[in-house]
């Protein structure tokens, strides 16, 4: 883990909470214990999986700082910093790189919508010059579905030729494959995640690094197996742990993602309360996360267990 | 000013900053005396106009009280708590309410999209629980052009029911006058007001609460003349001011809003460094400012001068 934009699986880790909504860190500490020990690269904490926006700059900084506490490595974690206010952002950022957390995911500013390119470049650019830390290694992170602010190559380019030694890839939760290679085949320089672990093979076939996966707090596991089996160019074994987090995707898919997850980490866990969530999102009716395990136990054997 | 909930004219106050994006304090304090003393009932600061999200909550905190040391009574101010972190929107409000500011205007949680209404329920609730102060007077803030996130009716009816000491009023910021309507008509014991200036007549003939609005910071005087002679049942001078509020907001709505408003008040009041905005946002262009400036001088005599 030297470089700091290492390729590979990263679980974009669930965040678990509290009943009074506050950060259940030892939870937190064990489930991030047990995805770097079952086959994940590296951890994406506080990433739209982990409920990010429900958490204040302090809860997050807490949090980090706990999970650090616990035992988990600094160079294992990639942080989101991204937030509206550049203030909140900075701070979040040198806060990271006080911690030894120096791989950043940078959403955009995310309020107002059919704002410019150029406006954008200011966010990104008044954030990185204020940081002005050159162990800062930054992904932006498009994910137009939830932001509704996209991040086009034209910024993309800008921000490239402005702060090289900065900006060093993008997670692309687009869900759209087509959009991630072009992005593989466009930045040759920068480290390309898939957010969507169904294309974890296609974006590593391109060049691209790997995926940064909601999924893969569940099917870890497989991903990595599907990453290393490409790695020595087993293509058949590749392929068949493929099937196995398409399955678990699939499963999840079809359900509410996040209080998705977090029930399944639960009943997997045997930790039921794992399954809380934060406002706006609620968590998932029985019946639903009845269905939701008979498909992911018809998937295959889950990265989580008891 | 005794009802916390007062019908009238509210200017969506712009945020000015210095280069360096911290919020102007003097200038803005002086733009708020000059909107009280120029027309408007009251003031809402840290709205969708006051660039809001671009600063941190210790930002707005200091804002706040700058502007209430500057002279600006708390009692004339309605203060934007709604953030994404529950945390953040709570701290807010106990802020404001310490320092007597009790009309707050709330956004729903805005990062994650389609989410349901009873999150977002647990969401407003959760917030107002946590302030649990009898002095707060909480208007929801509907602007589903911006957030993406639309305030329905069940949702409100919940609201109401759940907390009718609390919940007071709607801004409707979507712009469509039948959607306002609807809601003064079902929504009797609430204040509602309309986010369009040129709504207002048509808002307060349907028993609804007046206009909290952009357009207001350069047009703050001929919305409460036509408000005033509504009152006094003079149709003829109410359709003349209003002739004025239409055409100034016609001409801000040429451009983009935010941006038109500070680059107008900048040059109407011979301060130009009030063009300042903060990223995404960008500054209005010269020969679109120029523009305006004419479009404005068409429409009638300036609120704001030097």
């Amino acid at each position: 883990m030297s470089d700091p934009v290492a390729c590979g699986i990263y679980a974009a880790i669930v965040t678990p909470v509290e009943a009074d909504g506050a950060i259940a860190t030892e939870r937190w500490a064990r489930h991030a214990r047990r995805l770097l020990e079952t086959g994940c690269h590296g951890l994406a904490v506080f990433g739209t999986t982990g409920e990010t926006q429900a958490f204040s700059v302090p809860e997050r900084q807490a949090g980090l700082e706990a999970l650090l506490a616990a035992g988990i490595p600094p160079e294992a974690l990639t942080v989101g910093i991204g937030c509206c206010a550049r203030s909140d952002t900075v701070a979040l950022a040198r806060h990271a790189l006080e911690h030894g957390v120096t791989r950043h995911l940078m959403l955009p500013p995310f309020f107002y919508k059919g704002v410019d390119d150029e406006g954008l470049f200011r966010a990104f650019a008044e954030a990185i010059e204020a940081v002005a830390d050159p162990r800062q290694a930054l992904l932006l992170y498009h994910f137009p579905q939830v932001t509704a602010v996209p991040l086009t190559t034209g910024l993309i380019d800008r921000l490239v030729a402005a702060f090289p030694g900065t900006l060093r890839g993008i997670k692309d939760s687009s869900g759209d494959l087509a959009h991630t290679l072009t992005l593989v085949e466009h930045y040759r320089g920068l480290v390309v995640f898939a957010g969507n672990d169904a294309h974890l093979i296609a974006v590593l076939e391109a060049g691209g690094a790997g995926t940064i996966s909601a999924a893969a707090n569940i099917a870890g596991t497989h991903s990595r197996a599907a990453f290393d089996a490409f790695e020595r160019r087993d293509g058949l074994a590749a392929g068949a742990a493929m099937e196995v987090v398409k399955a678990v995707r699939d499963a999840l898919q079809a359900q509410p993602m996040i209080p998705a997850l977090k029930h399944a980490v639960g009943q997997l866990a045997g930790d039921p309360d794992w399954a809380r969530v934060r406002p706006p999102l609620v968590e998932l009716e029985a019946a639903r996360g009845g269905a939701l395990l008979d498909r992911l136990a018809q998937a295959g054997p889950p990265t989580v267990r008891r």
